[in-house]
């Protein structure tokens, strides 16, 4: 373990800082302060403003849960984005990655998790309530489950697909199958044996 | 290259901040900002607070170029420290490094680099004038070239040591050779054929 004795307790405090972040530990920290301490003092000030203004300005989207500047996030807000579909996520990152592929139109719905009794998260600690509310207002069609292919995420689809069995919609969820570019003797056999069974017609292009 | 399109400004400015730290890329950068929008806004604080009084605050010792707290640092102003030894470094990570091992109770002198013309970093840019200076008050007795073992680091400990000739000084440099732990199969041919030639006598303990 690295312990800069006879140092600089400003370095250390520093040092300390950047270890709690995910994926960092002590010799990365070090490194990072290090770094800092040979720029330009406008460095450090830019990071540091950027981390304030990131934690005090970043608000939640009042419709989707998608972390946003703004009450309303851009993807809820854009003209463009079909309004009748909702792709339910597990998180924010989950929308980036969907974003991303470029081949989504529809908005978003950020559950901010998935119902995991071992980890004590029941599905009143999700923003399953928004969900329904947003269906409420009647102008979804249709609605794609896109969860981890995980217990806890089939749990949670089955579960959110039970409450919203109330409204005339279309509920799908993503495709699972052999991954582009994956090898079939290297696929697991749940996954082989899923996408044998959901085979599709082939098209050729 | 990840691009969190249509999400959040502020959120893209403290992932670019992020990722502009040495090893950290846009994947952790973003993990990190993440990270800090779920924490309590005090842990944001506290992180970019760390980082201004760090690159603000910290100084370099007016005698041995170690960063510091304060004018002098722990190491040259501590009364035990043996005065009259000092050893030379290229940066501060070395002096912690050294510092770790407890087993060195002299002084240091960081030089800031060592002299390679392909870098362009000539001795005028390392700090050996303020090593001279300090040999000219003449109560050291020891000085230890603790450099790399590349072709720069072997240039510079035979630049230093002509400057130094003028001071009736022992000059040492760090004992090479086979580290412990190192099998000698795996060991390179010229680190082993030096760890021959300065073979010591056995201690038995």
């Amino acid at each position: 373990m690295f312990e800069p004795r006879y140092v600089s307790d400003l370095l250390q405090k520093a040092v300390d800082a950047f270890a709690r972040l995910p994926g960092i530990g002590p010799k990365s920290a070090l490194r990072m302060a290090l770094y800092l301490l040979k720029q330009e003092e406008a460095e450090a000030e830019n990071l540091a403003d950027s981390i304030l203004e990131l934690r005090k300005k970043v608000v939640y989207c009042s419709s989707c849960r998608m972390i946003s500047d703004a009450p309303l996030c851009p993807v809820c807000s854009h003209p463009q984005r079909e309004q009748g579909v909702i792709c339910v996520v597990e998180n924010v990152r989950d929308v980036m990655s969907i974003e991303n592929t470029g081949s989504y139109k529809g908005l978003y719905h950020v559950l901010g998790g998935i119902i995991s009794p071992i980890d004590g998260i029941s599905p009143a600690d999700l923003a399953i309530e928004p969900l329904l509310e947003r269906l409420q207002k009647g102008n979804v069609q249709e609605v794609i489950l896109a969860l981890s292919t995980t217990m806890e995420g089939e749990t949670t689809c089955f579960y959110l697909y039970k409450k919203m069995a109330q409204f005339p919609l279309k509920i799908t969820t993503i495709a699972r199958g052999v991954g582009f570019g994956d090898q079939l003797e290297y696929t697991d056999e749940l996954t082989l044996g899923r996408s044998i069974e959901n085979r599709q017609p082939f098209k050729p292009e």
